[in-house]
């Protein structure tokens, strides 16, 4: 595509798969990670690669952004965040500044650098706990209950101000759960750091029937730069501040996602313990499911349903966390 | 109500009509505010009154309520924001902190404080530019074009996450535009200075056409507390976290506001000019009314429509400014 990229949490799993596809399509990509949850291990591939530079910078501290004065970027891309959800409910503060501040700040750098578009990594849990299902983008009572969920929400709510007062063009994306082999957290990394801790046993949060949307990492990046590139900015605000749901159609489970891991790991021989409790943990949304009709529309289908995309997460990432 | 109330803001518009109500109805008011857009003026009445404390505190900054540790409240109503809509296009740095970050380090001091009740003076400028109209509460796409807008709508996705997370329950009340005698900023008090400043001529910003929905503050006050009293939170999130638009039904213009300050202040002898724009400044909604049948099921009507709580207001602050 040719594009200068700005990237935030470039060193994550949405981001370096951003990195990954936008490089091998002649783009270049300026990275800032301040690898909290991203890794150096997920950009050490691209290092030798032209076009791309990194720098490990926190981009919720103000004024991140002033040693790229004077440099032009088409498009900034914002994944940097805590996407590991049960964290918020600790540690508040810190969850409202590396989800929340950070969005902010990007959107100082996007107006300050004069960028004219803004993609924005958001979720499924702007909804909230009780939300029709399938959601559309366009559901009423946008109510999270997580941390993280508030800290996206309040991120959608600047952004979408920030589209009117200072000229930007936004692309929200709410993604259902992704994975892929570069996982940072989550169900599948906590299950299997669990089973090789103690490869006789499993312990799951909640009682496992939690049932949730999932998309392979591989197919968000595609729907991002599809929707991107299919369904340009117009006039009026709505058009210049779009949303579109990113997930698959179908959902899967914690049990199904349970017994998988426990067959791939130790060919089926651990044995799974569930809690009682139906979410996992404080702010869990125990069922998701995402209409995904407004990105369909634009041509964009996933190549992998949910639950291909978690039995491909499972065998990949612990493959590569070997 | 003998209630003993934790109150921010309370040198305001808003605050210093809740500190009247609650102390003239024998409860109790711990006021915090930093004197920015309200002043002292608002607030010497109560100095004499028992029952009456003030701190001039800004509670943007973390842990402002650490002094208040061991002291017991039954209720948090933070009032405290910019509300000067007008004034975020130029630094909405300065506007999300004194927007956003009062309403999360306020969450922080009721959860830390455990006082069970939070009531959030928010903004119909949630709904954006275009919501239907009259907009109810649950109204699909929440897209605020205000930077103030933004601020208050990731207040309320951080009051929602909170209520889950850490046991408070939420009153959320979206205003239309609050109007009474102590103003702190808005079109009367606009209109007001300049005809002071110039009494031959009064230019109004846009093209005065835009019409939108006003509410007494006396009102507003009395819709708070009848809501927070009548609606007591249930179990489930929804039932927690309550969200009701406060105003009245109708709506009144700019060019009825223009016309009739002009005839209170210069007994109609001042020419007024209009812009030619449909907004008055960056991130202004045109077009606002509100379904205000949520409230109203609970029995609560206001005592003034939008055009006489306006035409009152004129006047009261006509007189007390003078």
């Amino acid at each position: 595509m040719g594009l200068k990229v700005l990237l935030t949490g470039g060193a994550g799993l949405v981001g370096s798969s951003v990195t990954r596809r936008l490089l091998d399509t002649g783009s270049e990509v300026f990275c800032a990670d301040d690898l909290t949850l991203g890794t150096l291990r997920h950009v050490e591939e691209f290092e030798t690669e032209s076009g791309f530079e990194f720098e490990r910078w926190d981009v919720s501290r103000h004024g991140w952004h002033a040693p790229l004065r004077g440099r032009s970027f088409d498009l900034l891309v914002h994944a940097a965040a805590n996407s590991d959800i049960s964290l918020g409910h600790g540690r508040p503060e810190e969850d409202a500044r590396r989800t929340f501040t950070t969005t902010f700040e990007c959107l100082l750098a996007a107006r300050d650098l004069r960028i004219p578009s803004f993609l924005f990594c958001s979720t499924s849990a702007v909804y909230g706990s009780e939300p029709v299902l399938p959601t559309p983008e366009l559901t009423p009572g946008l109510h999270p209950v997580s941390i993280y969920g508030a800290g996206k929400l309040a991120s959608e709510a600047f952004i979408s101000a920030f589209v009117e007062n200072y000229g930007i063009n936004a692309w929200v994306y709410r993604f259902g759960n992704v994975v892929g082999k570069r996982l940072t957290h989550g169900v599948i990394f906590d299950f299997i750091g669990k089973l090789r801790q103690n490869p006789a046993e499993l312990q799951v949060l909640g009682d496992g029937r939690q049932t949730k949307t999932y998309v392979d990492v591989e197919d968000c990046v595609s729907g991002m730069l599809h929707a991107f590139e299919k369904s340009p900015p117009g006039k009026d605000h709505a058009e210049r501040f779009q949303v579109f749901n990113l997930s698959t159609e179908g959902t899967t489970s914690v049990r199904q996602i349970a017994e998988e891991t426990v067959a791939v790991v130790t060919g089926g021989k651990a044995r799974i313990r569930y809690g009682t409790d139906p979410i996992g943990w404080v702010g869990d949304v125990p069922r998701t499911r995402l209409s995904v009709d407004k990105i369909g529309e634009l041509g964009w289908r996933p190549t992998l349903d949910s639950t291909a995309a978690v039995f491909q997460a499972i065998r990949d990432f612990y493959e590569w966390s070997k």
